[in-house]
């Protein structure tokens, strides 16, 4: 009898995976086999999906198990059956650390039972025995309930048992599934063989805009060299336009050997000022600031004022040394050295960079180089950084990466690290497996509807998104594109209007950018003319033809509406003008669909064909849109509606969508 | 110096890991993180993809790496680049036993230096120092070769380091890199961190010819009980139809208790026979022979007849017990027990199958239950029999089945199991994955064109087509679909067609389907009427209407042509009449296509558009086809070509492609 049954499998608990009827496959997400973890920020949900099922014809239930990782007990959240064996459940991340999750599938017993008893007295069935069968299952799941629970489960049994129709009745009554399914049998459950593993950060790894600048280009003087001073003195603008991190280059001190001159030559000027990357020299290395910017206490303070602003400092990360770097003297076995004697400089075959020395990741003492960087990193943080943009990963041994990350991390879970990686996919994504936060991405080179719109989809709708979190830049210091070369203010606003609104997080290399900045070294290359790289600039920020304004307003709209502040909403709609871009993001209730006019020419018109779901939209309703840059509004109905966009006027609308009032439930 | 680091890098073996730089990922195939095996018949090979990349710019190189199970060392095959961070290798399976497959990559340092090399040696630079460098790789290769290539590499080393351009030669020459790569440097490769399996069957496994017959059908009077004898005496009409397999329903003795009469009746008559699957009586259970049928001797004398014909014995094996099966008393633990103390029969409430117990695999005794099983298959294994077609294996627990399969197969790997499950999709996969050597498919209802097209693309194109190897059944004793209710001779031809050249397995139950038996115990339903699985039938081989001339003539072709063997190269081709199913299968120069109207009542035509890439066609060239049934030979040219099938003369062309002969290389 199914009582007796349940207690003697207790007992024989040794024996039991036999019997353990469940299977559970194509957990998603899990990343490589649950090498890799994804991620998430605090507040976000995590919806594991999994097919779940059994041989035969009984029911099953399956869980989420999930916890902190400091927390010992699985907390459960019940999944629910979604079609073809599929199991859908989710959890929230509710403390800033990371979680461990996986799935656990078991037969529902009573679930069976009770599904079969409707069946049999709809056919109008003897059913003495099952209801006995039924209050044996009752009493069992009592043995596992709370005292209080158990009482009320032995009441549910002995009704049962009596028999009839009334008993039938209670039998399949919502309240007593809901209760024995409180204190399911568990013994021959099946958990997924894998514990996956959330790397949680805070929400500005989700959500964040970025400015770069060269500290030694903020004096208020042409041609002085900058200090961190006067980089305090443009928070205040940096802040205003709406830019929660501010990134500065290397700030240490620069090495003279092979000191690259203006315009990228390969010899100096006494007066050149020399690449920030070019680190190193006999004033120190990657823990010594560059004299001309200050002292530490300046760099500190610098510190402490931007982040009463609401601005964090993330600092350049470069991993390799100019020859005079104290390295290359304390440590030689950390380079590679060449049969002549000297050491390995930085090349790309027929190219040379002798300014450079790249570390030896294949270095007898690479424990020791690994040490000695994680102790770079770690003593930026005591100073009071965050954020580190780590210049060219890729070129520096992966592990090493996954090592160091974790280490920091380990010490300081606060800090995120961007990815300057713009090579092969693979590698970027691997660098993002591995540990970093956030990454560059290949948006710099995606102009056409098309190209835009299969990238978004890859980094949004794909496992990409579960730990690639793309930051969109549309100019670097080394990356002025062919189309920013046009100078058109046009370009350069639609440029602006995608990454900042495609991306939760992007980021502009100023003032450059908001100026339109657009010469480049020579025809055909990306690297600027005169650029900051090789020599001091002076910048005119209060130049009328600024995009300031405009980069103000749409991070001031990027604040207001949480729909903009993730990606995984992210769906695009059709037109019928292949001009259009045209894109939604949601959160909950909050709406906003964007039209870019991709032409920075001509006015384009044309008419768009929405996903009303995706706007959360009834399918012939009415609805408004406010365009938040112009703050017109218009009345729409349905899915085709019409557009038009002058560059010379606008280079987007970002239309607030809201169910019309008649609409509204 | 590159000589001394790479001597150095030996002796630090201990702390290696930091310095392994390759990256492997998704290697494919691998299924389920390589939880399940993927599988192969002797013969075939295996192709392996993998990305495999490292930081940086150096080359990598890449192997798969292969052995049988009973051989300790690796095999290594080398990978190629096929784009994109991707690599591809193969292996065949010549032996008759389980591979181990994995993917190791390491940098390609020598090729990286040789690639560098032929760059600075464009751009005129001094390669004094690089030709060092190079000499000292080759020497350190030195180090690994065999003798006589050890001389030869340090021969090379010798002229390399003299510098100058003729070194720089010898270090490009072909001769050289071939010599280096045969020993690169593993210590520091990367290994993919699972070992993945090829579960490795017989041929027949992936190319097989079905004929399920009632024994007790085969007599020659009407209503007589057939015997071994009878089924004897039909070998020859079953081999000479071209059938490898002939498949027996159970033939153990028969329960008498709730024995089912006649058309599914719940009550019998006297005279009735008895359902086959209803197995156990007194006279014994699953090794016992059924009286009627003949001796042991008499069914092993039938398994030696038939292998002199090429033709294998299938036997069923049905896990579930009449109430009069020994089990039933012997070990009523087995059983469910019910509360009144009778024995749970098999139930899909409201119905009941009260002359079938199931056993109950959650029983405290299931060890003892999973031992007499296998006992109960190697019996059968003992007496001869390597095949078997299991019923209904998806009420029965998974972890019963991985075992079982695995310990018949341990001790004799020839044995073949088919899995009789049409059932939800992922349960059907997952018996595959568990060891099932072929399965059953959703074949019998996929009629159109689409649904066809779709479900084939699932099973041959996708990871499916890796562990599921689909058996194409038209009809079963259980399964008269609709459109054979229609009794007409062009469905079953088309029909049979289908099955025949889709599946490199398939199976027909005759001769109910050569005979076209088509009447339904009743309308809507899929059961046959006066189904021999509750009575004796008797049938007329030599009736006219007989579509065993076609089923002869499809086997012979399937059997002549090595393209129609396997289902891996299975392509389909438009066409513009939407009635028209047509696809090819090609083994090397061999290339079959099918073209099938799909409407069993008109003449169709219409225009192919072919994949001529597919059939290993130049794009513009004439080919000729010849129609393996009618023998007819068409001059085509292109792409598109014209068809029509007239469903009263054939249902099919199955036409061998061939280039022309001004055409062929």
């Amino acid at each position: 009898m199914a009582v007796n049954r349940a207690s003697s499998r207790r007992k024989a608990k040794s024996l039991l995976d036999g019997r353990k009827r469940v299977a559970i496959e194509a957990v998603h997400p899990e990343i490589d086999a649950g090498r890799f973890p994804i991620k998430r920020t605090v507040g976000e949900r995590v919806t594991i999906e999994a097919d779940v099922f059994a041989d035969g014809h009984d029911e099953v239930a399956a869980a989420v198990l999930f916890r902190p990782v400091s927390q010992a007990d699985w907390c459960e959240a019940r999944m629910q059956a979604i079609g073809n064996d599929r199991w859908s459940g989710s959890f929230e991340i509710d403390r800033p650390e990371d979680y461990l999750y996986t799935v656990r599938g078991w037969i529902d017993t009573f679930g069976t039972w009770s599904h079969d008893l409707a069946k049999r007295l709809e056919a109008r069935q003897d059913l003495t025995v099952d209801l006995q069968i039924g209050a044996s299952l009752i009493e069992d799941a009592a043995t596992r309930a709370s005292d209080a629970d158990a009482a009320k489960l032995r009441r549910f049994a002995e009704r049962v048992v009596k028999g009839g129709r009334a008993a039938a009745t209670t039998a399949l009554s919502p309240e007593l599934y809901a209760l024995v399914s409180q204190y399911p049998y568990l013994c021959e459950s099946t958990t997924h063989t894998r514990e996956l593993r959330v790397s949680v950060d805070r929400e500005r790894a989700r959500f964040s805009a970025w400015y770069e600048l060269f500290p030694r280009s903020t004096a208020t003087e042409p041609r002085k060299h900058g200090t961190f001073k006067d980089v305090e003195a443009r928070l205040q603008y940096v802040a205003s336009l709406g830019f929660d991190v501010l990134y500065l280059p290397p700030i240490h001190p620069i090495g003279l050997a092979h000191r690259k001159g203006k315009n990228n030559n390969t010899t100096a000027t006494p007066t050149d000022p020399g690449s920030p990357w070019g680190i190193g020299s006999e004033q120190g290395g990657h823990t010594a600031i560059h004299p001309q910017l200050g002292t530490l206490d300046e760099f500190k303070h610098l510190i402490a004022s931007a982040r009463e602003l609401s601005v964090e400092i993330a600092l350049d990360m470069a991993f390799q040394c100019s020859p005079d770097h104290p390295y290359v003297r304390e440590h030689p076995e950390w380079f590679r050295s060449r049969p002549d004697g000297s050491i390995q400089y930085a090349e790309n075959p027929p190219k040379k960079y002798q300014d450079i020395c790249p570390f030896d990741f294949e270095s007898e003492n690479w424990a020791g180089l690994w040490t000695e960087l994680r102790d770079v990193l770690l003593y930026w943080v005591k100073q009071g950084i965050s954020i580190f943009r780590v210049d060219n990963p890729h070129t520096k041994a992966f592990p090493f990466w996954e090592w160091i990350i974790a280490e920091v991390k380990g010490k300081c879970p606060d800090v995120i690290f961007l990815s300057e990686a713009f090579t092969r996919p693979k590698v970027m994504y691997r660098l993002a497996k591995l540990g970093f936060t956030q990454s560059y991405t290949y948006f710099a080179w995606r102009f056409g509807r098309y190209e835009l719109t299969e990238y978004l989809r890859e980094l949004t709708q794909t496992d990409v998104a579960q730990y690639f979190r793309p930051n969109f830049w549309p100019n670097t210091p080394d990356i002025l594109t062919g189309q920013l070369q046009s100078g058109e203010r046009s370009v350069f606003a639609a440029r602006f209007v995608l990454a900042a609104t495609l991306g939760a997080s992007y980021g502009i290399y100023g003032p450059a950018f908001e100026l339109q900045e657009h010469l480049p070294l020579e025809a055909g290359r990306e690297e600027y003319l005169s650029s900051e790289k090789y020599e001091i600039r002076h910048w005119n920020l209060n130049d009328p033809r600024s995009l300031a304004p405009l980069i103000r307003q749409v991070n001031a709209i990027r604040r207001a509406h949480l729909a903009l502040q993730s990606n995984d909403t992210l769906r695009f709609h059709n037109s019928d003008n292949e001009q259009f871009l045209t894109y939604s993001k949601s959160s909950g209730d909050d709406v906003i669909l964007m039209v870019v006019n991709l032409d920075p020419a001509y006015k384009q018109a044309g008419w768009l064909d929405l996903n009303l779901n995706a706007l959360g939209l009834s399918s012939n309703g009415g609805f408004s849109v406010t365009d938040l840059l112009s703050s017109d509004t218009y009345a729409w109905q349905g899915s085709r509606n019409y557009v038009e966009l002058d560059p010379a006027v606008t280079p987007a609308h970002i239309l607030h969508v809201r169910q019309s009032a008649a609409e509204s439930p």
